[in-house]
C-alpha cells in the first residue's frame, strides 16, 4: 500500500485550544482511497518547520496532505514555505482573484490588498478551486509524490479533499486499490452480546475484508471494509459478510450507513405508519423531545409533550394520581405508565413515552440508586408497559442513554421485533 | 522555554475512527505548566516506530508524553518498546498487581494471566499509580529528559497527567515558569462588538501577559494568561488586565472560568432569587428544558413545561388564541407572548419562556425565512416582552443559539442589566 502523511499546522492545535478533527477526517478519506496513513504531524506556524516536515514527508511517502496556515493573516507563511521548498515564484490566479472579489461584493465588504494576495499561488501548483471560501487549495506532484495544501476550516478542507484531492489522487495513482466500507448501527446491545450473536467472522475475513466493532455512548457500530481495484469490485467483496451480519443480527441493526441516527430511523417508521408521538419527561428533562425534533420533518409525527420535572406537573398536566405518587414515588412503574398515558391522551397522540429517574449526581437512595430509570410506553389500551434500568452515575450519560433505550424500544415495537434493549423485561400494568 | 513533544499511538487515530482529543488535553496541560509544545505525532501500534519516535523526541525536547497502546491487548508493544529503548528488563509491581486483582474481585471477573501482565513495568520506571483503571502510567527521567507513558483512555490519561505527571515535572524542572490562565465567557455578543467594547489591550500585553478571543457556537470566550515563577506570581500579573476586562465588559461576562455554563449561571440566579421557570417550546423542541435540566439541582427552580410542537398543543395546553394563531401565524410576537404566559400560569412558575421559529431546513417563506425565531419572556404582568432574531440555515445551530439567547436574556433581566443579546430590540405587548 502507498504511504500517506498528514501535516496539520497551527499553534491552536498544539496548545489545546482546538481539537484536531481535520486529521481524523483526512485519515478516514485517505484510508478509504486505499492509502496507508502512517503518521500525522501537528506543527506550529513556523516557516522552517513547515519546510522541513513537508520535505521529509514527501521523501518517505507517496501522499502528503497539509492543512492550516492559509487564512488571510497567515497567508505568507505556509504558501511562502511551499514555494521556497520547490524554489519557485508566485503567480496570481485570475479565476481565484475573481472568485474572491465576488465573495466580497456579495457580502458588501471592502476588498483590500491583503485579500488580493490570497489569489497568489506558487507557480508549479494546480489550483484546487475552493467554492466554499477565499483560500485556494494547491496541488503539487513532484518526484512521484503528491502534495496537497488545504485551508484549515473544516468544511472547506473536506470540500477540497472530496472534490479536488481524491480525483487527482486517482489520476496520478491509477490502479490503486480502493476501499469500500459499510456501517451497521445498533443501540441498546452490549458489544459482547453483539459479538456473541454474530459469532466468529473469521471465515469472511480474507481477500482484503476487515471488520471492527466501534462502541460509543449512543451504541455499537459494526464497520466492515474491503479493498478492490474499483468501488464496485470492493463493494462486491462485502456482500457475503453483510449477509451474515444481517442474518445473525438483522433485528439489532437499526441503520446501515454512518450518518443516520436512531431518532431519524424511528421517526421514519412513525411517519410511514401515520402514527404520532407525545412525551412526558421527568429525568430526561426535554432531551427526548429535543432528540426527536432534531430531525427535519419531525413535526409530521411529533406532537410535543410535557416536561414534568416537578411532581406538581405530573399530577396537574399529566393526570398522575397523587396517591400513587405518594405511595410508589415519582420513579416507579405506576407513575411512568400514567405519565405515558397522560401524554398520549392530553396531546392527542397515538403513542405516549415517559421517563422518570434519578439522573444524579445526588438524589439516590439504597432502593433507588443514582442511575435508576423507569420508562413508560403507551401504544394504546391493548399495549402498554414499563421498563426499568440502572444506568451510570453520570447525569448527562443517564439522560442520553435513557433517550436511546426509549427510541430503540419504539423501533422494536413498531417493527414487531422480539425483546427489549439490554434484555430488559417489560412490566405490564 | 523548555520544549515538549506529544506522541499519540493508535491505528484508530490514523484511520479516522477516533478524534484525537488526548493530544489537545495534554497540549493544554503542558502549556499551562510553561512548556512549549512544539510538535504532536500520531503513529501506529508498531514497535520500531514507537522506539524511533520516542528516541528522537527525547533527544530534541525536555518532555515527551506518550499515550495509547497500553490496553491488555496491546500491552506488549508499547511497554516492550520502551523497555528495549532503555535496554532494561521488566519487573512486576506488587502494588499495581494488587490493585488490578481488587478491580477484578469487585467486578466479579475472572483474573487471568494476561491481566497480571499489566503489572509488569520496565525496571527503570517510576510507576504512576492509576486509580481509574488497570494500566499503570510510567515515568522515566534520562539524560535530562522526562518521559511519561500513559494509557489512552481519556479520563485515565487526564487523571495521571494531573496527579502524576505535573507534580513530577515540577520536581525535575524546578524554577520552571508556570502559566496562570483566566477565562471570561460571554454569550450573544459578536466577537467584533466584544473587541470594540473592550478596546485595545496593547498596554497590558507585556511581561508575559497574553490575551485571545476564542469564538464558538455557544459564545465568545476571552482567555488571558501570564507566565511567572509560581502560580501566585503569574496570577498577579493578570490582575490589571482582568480589571480592565471587567470594567469594560463586566455586564457581558456571564462567567469566569472555563467550565461554567450559561445554564448553570442563570440557574443559580433563579435559585438565589427563589424564582421558578417554565418553558413553552416550539422550534427548540425541548432543548431549552433539556439545557436547563442538564444542571444538577435544577429541580430547585425548573418546573418543566410544554413542548408545543403542534399548533393543537399551543392552543390546548398553553391557551394560545386560535384566532391569533390563524391571523399572525405560529411564528409571531403575539403567539410567543401567549405561550410564555401560558407556560408560567399553567405550570405555576414565576417566569415563562417560549420559542417559536422556522428551524429549517424547510418551511421558510419570503416574510419568514429559515432561521426566523420569536422568543417570549413572561416575568409577570408588569414585565413581559418578545424578541425576534434571524439566525442561520442550520436546524441544530438555530435550536442551540435560540436557547443561548433565551438564557442570556433571563440572566440580564434578573441582574437588571441594560440591553439584550445581539442588541435585539424588545417588543412589548
Amino acid at each position: 500500500m502507498r504511504k500517506a502523511h498528514i501535516i496539520t499546522i497551527g499553534n491552536e492545535l498544539l496548545i489545546g485550544d482546538t481539537v484536531n478533527t481535520n486529521a481524523s477526517r483526512i485519515g478516514s478519506i485517505l484510508t478509504q482511497q486505499g492509502f496507508y496513513v502512517e503518521q500525522t504531524f501537528t506543527i506550529p506556524d513556523r516557516y522552517e518547520m513547515i519546510i522541513s516536515q513537508i520535505r521529509s514527508s514527501m521523501e518517505s511517502s507517496s501522499v502528503v496532505i497539509v492543512t492550516g496556515g492559509l487564512g488571510p493573516t497567515h497567508d505568507d507563511i505556509t504558501k511562502k514555505a511551499v514555494a521556497d521548498l520547490f524554489n519557485v515564484k508566485m503567480r496570481e490566479d485570475g479565476a481565484v482573484l475573481e472568485h474572491i472579489r465576488e465573495i466580497f461584493r456579495r457580502r458588501n465588504f471592502t476588498f483590500s490588498r491583503s485579500n488580493a494576495e490570497q489569489a497568489q499561488v506558487p507557480e508549479n501548483c494546480d489550483v484546487l478551486f475552493n467554492k466554499k471560501g477565499t483560500a485556494p487549495g494547491m496541488w503539487f506532484f513532484e518526484n512521484g509524490s503528491a502534495l496537497a495544501v488545504l485551508p484549515g476550516v473544516p468544511y472547506e478542507m473536506i470540500h477540497l479533499m472530496e472534490e479536488g484531492v481524491v480525483p487527482k489522487l486517482r489520476e496520478v495513482f491509477p490502479g490503486q486499490d480502493v476501499w469500500a466500507t459499510r456501517y451497521f448501527k445498533t443501540a441498546g446491545v452490549p458489544e459482547s452480546t453483539l459479538s456473541d450473536t454474530i459469532g466468529d467472522l473469521g471465515e469472511f475475513l480474507n481477500n482484503g475484508v476487515e471488520a471492527a466493532y466501534l462502541p460509543s455512548a449512543s451504541g455499537v457500530t459494526i464497520r466492515i471494509s474491503a479493498s478492490g481495484s474499483n468501488s464496485a469490485n470492493a463493494a462486491k467483496k462485502l456482500e457475503k459478510i453483510s449477509n451474515r451480519l444481517k442474518e445473525k443480527a438483522g433485528e439489532l441493526i437499526y441503520a446501515e450507513g454512518r450518518e443516520e441516527s436512531l431518532a431519524s430511523v424511528t421517526g421514519r417508521l412513525l411517519k410511514e405508519r401515520k402514527l404520532s408521538v407525545a412525551v412526558a419527561e421527568s429525568c430526561t428533562g426535554g432531551l427526548l423531545a429535543s432528540t426527536l425534533t432534531d430531525i427535519p420533518g419531525s413535526s409530521d409525527y411529533t406532537e410535543g409533550g410535557i416536561v414534568a420535572y416537578s411532581n406538581r406537573l405530573k399530577t396537574g398536566l399529566l393526570g398522575v394520581s397523587p396517591d400513587d405518587l405518594e405511595q410508589f414515588g415519582a420513579v416507579s412503574k405506576e407513575v411512568v405508565l400514567q405519565m405515558a398515558k397522560g401524554a398520549a391522551e392530553r396531546c392527542g397522540a397515538e403513542i405516549g413515552l415517559s421517563t422518570s429517574g434519578i439522573a444524579g449526581p445526588g438524589g439516590g437512595t439504597p432502593d433507588k440508586p443514582v442511575g435508576t430509570v423507569w420508562m413508560g410506553f403507551w401504544f394504546g389500551e391493548e399495549n402498554h408497559f414499563a421498563l426499568n434500568a440502572v444506568l451510570s452515575k453520570e447525569r448527562l450519560i443517564n439522560k442520553e442513554r435513557t433517550v436511546m433505550i426509549v427510541l430503540e424500544t419504539v423501533r422494536k415495537v413498531l417493527l414487531g421485533l422480539d425483546g427489549y434493549p439490554y434484555n430488559l423485561k417489560p412490566f405490564r400494568a
